[in-house]
């Protein structure tokens, strides 16, 4: 059992649990909790730690190599207020653009400089459910793997593929030879969200909450064939939340296509 | 200046911050930041706090009867690490169902048991822009009041009308006699929620994120001539965030009405 702060594994967690830069040189990162943890792939675990407290309560639930931490030693390395007592040290997966648009009629979602990690995850969740291909972001969103947003994703960050990307200038003209049509929200556009045909190949993109979409990244989305879309507004209200905005829009999408997945 | 936090107003501010019985108790609750503060008819204003830094650098911008405090008691008194400066005690809304339902065909949203101030918020913002007429929850929600929803609102909370009751049952019979269909989200209903007709009176339903709506709450429903709706998911996702449900069925709503708002 690990019952010192200074340990070396426990510095190793704590670096992976807040420094995104570790977690990339790594390739890992880490995710709480037993149902999570149930869904990793063997090959993908890299070691799992657990509470005394869960390992009293659960002697056999985990595999033999997991590490027993001293409560206040895990408490220390948990994200989270009231811990389950499970860390799991996983590989992150290596995605490329073609993992994401090889389905018929592909949906992606792409995200750019969207900051906050809940948000994030939310998004990640939301477009597992509406059957999305997968997510494309900028390198200036939150860091899909920070603890905040894993949680947040509710699993799918495990099942759906994602690509980041430094900028999108050049995926815009890569999804347009891929017969994927870019419909970017933002809210100055004329053309309402609903009036536009997402069952072909669709990419749906949404910028960052406070400043919306960059205005070159308008001009490239324009001027690669794609198109600009709102979503109605009444009331006073000046903007959505941006997870909520892309809900709507990939929900839109899905009822278009029947609801079915093509992911 | 106010430069100690044993002053009774700052004694009073803190626990309007903190006390949702306090609030309730004395029908005020607390808005930070210059844009809300510009919202808020005078008569709903009870008292307005600014910090001194804010003051030397806007010293015309606020009423004469706000009170300047010291910069360290004002990081004290507000809600956000990085706080404007800007503090007002603002006096609640008194509404009644009749409020809400006073519009042809009106669209409201009825939660049960949310308990995320965050989720609450972001569905009053959401509600307002999807052209709800106005919110009914239920007293085990978060405080609407509570500062981290009014901030989630985005102004929302000073706009749209909302009551709050101890229980659905009553309302679902008031509802009906307004001829005003109760649509309840539930997981395992069986009816996608795009095949549903919500042009004319509709009323829609959200629960609790992790338990959904209470069994007797459904009951209800459809005792009342409700109707019970799902959203379709793909993939492995269990269920979607409770602020992004809301948002999918308001908007859908909204898209079958036309987004012609009818608050």
């Amino acid at each position: 059992m690990i019952t010192s702060a200074a340990n070396e594994k426990i510095k190793h967690l704590i670096a992976l649990r807040d420094k995104a830069k570790v977690r990339r040189e790594e390739g890992l990162f880490l995710v709480e909790g037993i149902r999570m943890l149930r869904e990793i792939p063997p090959a993908d675990l890299d070691a799992v730690f657990i509470s005394k407290e869960f390992y009293k309560k659960n002697p056999n639930a985990l595999p033999s190599n997991a590490e027993i931490l001293d409560n206040r030693i895990f408490e220390k390395v948990s994200a989270v207020n009231t811990p389950q007592g499970v860390i799991a040290v996983v590989r992150q997966k290596q995605y490329v653009i073609n993992d994401l648009t090889a389905a018929k009629s592909p949906m992606l979602l792409m995200l750019e400089t969207i900051q906050d990690p809940g948000n994030l995850g939310t998004m990640f969740r939301t477009a597992e459910a509406a059957g999305c291909s997968g997510i494309i972001l900028t390198s200036d969103c939150a860091d899909p793997y920070s603890p905040k947003t894993v949680r947040s994703t509710m699993g799918a960050i495990l099942r759906l593929p994602f690509v980041t990307v430094p900028q999108l200038d050049d995926v815009f003209n890569v999804l347009k030879s891929k017969n994927i049509t870019t419909y970017a929200a933002a809210l100055e556009a004329s053309v309402p969200y609903t009036t536009t045909d997402y069952t072909k190949g669709s990419a749906l993109l949404i910028g960052n909450e406070g400043n919306g979409l960059k205005k070159e990244t308008l001009e490239k989305v324009t001027a690669s064939g794609g198109c600009t879309i709102h979503i109605p507004m009444a009331g006073k209200t000046e903007s959505l939340n941006a997870s909520v905005s892309a809900a709507i829009l990939m929900y839109e999408a899905a009822r278009q296509r029947s609801f079915i997945s093509h992911s």
